[in-house]
């Protein structure tokens, strides 16, 4: 070791000295005057964790509003299928769990995209003839939020803009957000049963545009896209060359008078990363079981995204390997009865909701056709006394007791820290989401009382001549 | 609806026109002269995603070595204790995970978080007089992987640096890298047991130093740090006001005669983001359950540092909820002859290692004192035929079938993508690591083929006269 050409005196450990810092280094004595630095503590948050906006606390904070104490509270805003416990998941899904613990196998680290039987697994399950695939077009992530996480990550940069739906599931605007990404909501348009505005979504493309998010079943809207507003959407994705975030999470729950068609099998040219996971189907959302499957025939990521999503499954690794090992027998052991009685439910209390709510004048419920939503329109002025959506969803917790999340402020989902984003930007604020995953007797008793709320409220609007233009 | 002041031509869904495109928009025709954006798929993996530095390419690169084909290849490479099978978690852990499932209580979302049951158990299970926590200081997180994650990610922005310790886990660089925040090494000292060489350290702290990352016991060493070395390193911290990262994974994974001691419990004034995990304690290191215990006595995080990490844990939430349904029991009823036997399984196949290696002349190992490691010095000066520890890792490989990761390229972990390291900032180059996981045997093997290597190889050193200087 070469000497170095200063001296240390010694003076204690750790002593708070002035200039002159004491270090007995390599047994050797040494002198040093150190340059004054920080002399207190001043420690930031940085400004990615500032940046991740967060709807959940403002979910949070409405809470703090004090329910009806007569009445039991009715939650329909948790977009979490267990949280009543009338939606177990199958006794064969949690029978794979335990022989996959018991196994002994499936305790060490499993390769950061998953392991190859699991991929596999997952490949032969999603394969088809249209958008075929194969274990090395999966990657398996800790949940289907990381999937999305690690789809944009790969796919953008800061400074570049994603289209993402509007109103739709907040994650993707947290994530981009905290990453520098700009977010353009493109609308929805609640008349079409939430199909995407076509034109408005173009409008919004430019060449910092890196992706297209595409959410089908949706969240929040309960909708379910046709073969040929699916195509629509996928020609304008290949006219401008933007990749396709399908968030098909709720592939597959869709009532029986409907069909899933996954966006990569209307496509050959359009490259599209599918992201799903086990957590809604299979009702397991807190098992932190996802994927991303890549489709892309013509080979327009290339090995370079490949990589690129290799690479970053690498920083924190993905899902559990219990549930990594179990996954191959709850794809295939899981009866078919499990999922129909799931949809089943789910449409009939869907009905019920829809049903009761069509009928309250004032409410325009928008008929789902899948997933676990649906969303009511208000007719503002029809309810003077509520400034917003906001208003009348926090007065139907303290007087109902029945809390549903407004749709201007958390479903499109824009915290009050957000002002960049004005609500000039949603074309429906006035709306509110209901999860429709309660047992049936809660769901009557909560469109009852939102019909008792909204009777009590309701002012008929009495046309003011033909100044229709007005 | 307002109406739109241009038109639309209906041409069909998807076609590839030039500058007029067509479509349908809410019923109505509408015309629009396009503008000419991208015309062909060009899409590049994120600046991100290339950023992510790779160090396991690394090793499956190297891994292309064809073995002696006439000798069982034997790794001892891979840091996960259980893929020999000679060291299962307990049957206790396993039927913690089994009664989660059983319950039906652990299928929901967690809070991101962690369930408030599940922090308590661990705060329990940490805290102690010199550094107590709650619930409330506690955040689980998907392995210890994410916790590391969050926490550089909540203590540093792009352009700011981290001390990391050299050589050391490479995933503290491939986090920060990929983050842009700057990564600079200090040195471990070998002759002392692998201490930090605090004037080294001192002497990179500057004004945009945002932490201290201190992995004790340490891998790739297996060192485990004295109370007063401890000591010193917070004096360090202390003076600069720099937080702390105690990656402390292999906490209480210490051989007997060792103490473990937390670095939170040695200080009132340095605050502390203390990660750990299941992983290695109770080898499951791939049920992904990992944890930050925040310390912070004397409120220099304060709320700003909690929010952030509570914001950061919402992106793509953390655990799975089966094992943190399961975490309560497996902290407390796991016996404690477990981790006993671990610990002396660990500590004898360190012994069976150190002692064979400490024998073969032109080896140099460091007695470890914990953990699951132990790095060998080569003394390169008699092994002529090789150029570095790389070279004599891989014919290691070719000739023995013994793979050992070299601890220039890999364990100190500078891949060869990234020219920006030089390896002169390497105090040791010329070191190997050994994880004494394998079953005894195998060490053994192991060893009688590292000593018949290195006699084939080793050329005596002549001191060529008294010309000490050069």
């Amino acid at each position: 070791m070469e000497s170095k050409s200063y001296m240390v005196h010694l003076n204690g450990n750790g002593v708070h000295s002035d200039s002159m810092h004491s270090l007995n280094v390599n047994g050797g004595v040494y002198c040093a005057k150190m340059k004054i630095r920080k002399q207190r503590w001043n420690i930031k948050a940085s400004e990615m964790s500032k940046n991740t906006l967060n709807p959940i606390r403002a979910i949070v904070d409405g809470m703090k509003l004090s329910p009806n104490p007569d009445k039991a509270m009715i939650a329909l805003s948790i977009g979490d299928p267990t949280v009543f416990g009338n939606l177990p998941t199958d006794e064969k899904v949690l029978q794979a769990m335990k022989d996959a613990i018991d196994s002994h196998k499936y305790n060490g680290y499993a390769p950061s995209v998953g392991y190859q039987k699991s991929r596999e697994a997952v490949a032969n399950f999603y394969s088809c003839p249209e958008a075929p695939i194969e274990a090395e077009d999966v990657i398996l992530t800790s949940g289907c939020s990381q999937a999305i996480e690690l789809a944009i990550s790969v796919l953008c940069n800061p400074g570049n803009n994603i289209l993402v739906p509007c109103p739709g599931f907040s994650l993707y605007k947290t994530l981009a957000v905290s990453l520098g990404i700009e977010v353009k909501h493109y609308n929805l348009l609640a008349e079409k049963s939430w199909e995407i505005d076509l034109q408005n979504l173009e409008s919004l493309i430019d060449d910092k545009t890196a992706c297209l998010i595409v959410n089908n079943p949706s969240n929040p809207c309960g909708s379910v896209y046709s073969k040929e507003h699916l195509q629509d959407i996928l020609a304008v994705a290949s006219r401008h060359c933007i990749p396709i975030l399908a968030d098909e999470i709720y592939g597959d729950m869709v009532f029986p008078e409907h069909t899933f068609h996954s966006m990569a099998a209307l496509t050959t040219d359009v490259p599209i990363l599918s992201c799903g996971g086990l957590a809604k189907r299979w009702l397991v959302p807190g098992w932190r079981m996802g994927w991303i499957l890549i489709h892309d025939r013509n080979q327009v990521f290339g090995q370079e995204i490949r990589e690129g999503l290799v690479k970053l499954s690498q920083r924190i690794l993905g899902a559990c390997t219990i549930v990594q090992g179990a996954i191959e027998s709850i794809l295939n052991n899981t009866p078919q009865e499990f999922y129909q009685d799931t949809i089943g439910f789910l449409k009939s209390n869907s009905e019920i909701c829809f049903s009761a709510l069509a009928t309250i004048p004032g409410l325009n419920p928008v008929r789902p056709s899948g997933a676990m939503y649906l969303m009511v329109g208000i007719e503002m002025d029809s309810f003077p006394e509520f400034e917003s959506d906001v208003d009348f969803t926090e007065r139907l917790v303290t007087e109902q007791s029945v809390f549903c999340l407004p749709a201007s402020r958390v479903s499109p989902f824009v915290p009050d820290s957000s002002p960049s984003l004005s609500l000039q930007a949603f074309e429906y604020p006035n709306f509110f989401r209901i999860v429709v995953t309660v047992p049936e007797d809660m769901m009557v008793e909560a469109c009852s009382r939102i019909r008792e709320f909204c009777q009590l409220h309701y002012r008929p609007v009495v046309p003011e001549g033909n100044d229709l233009d007005q």
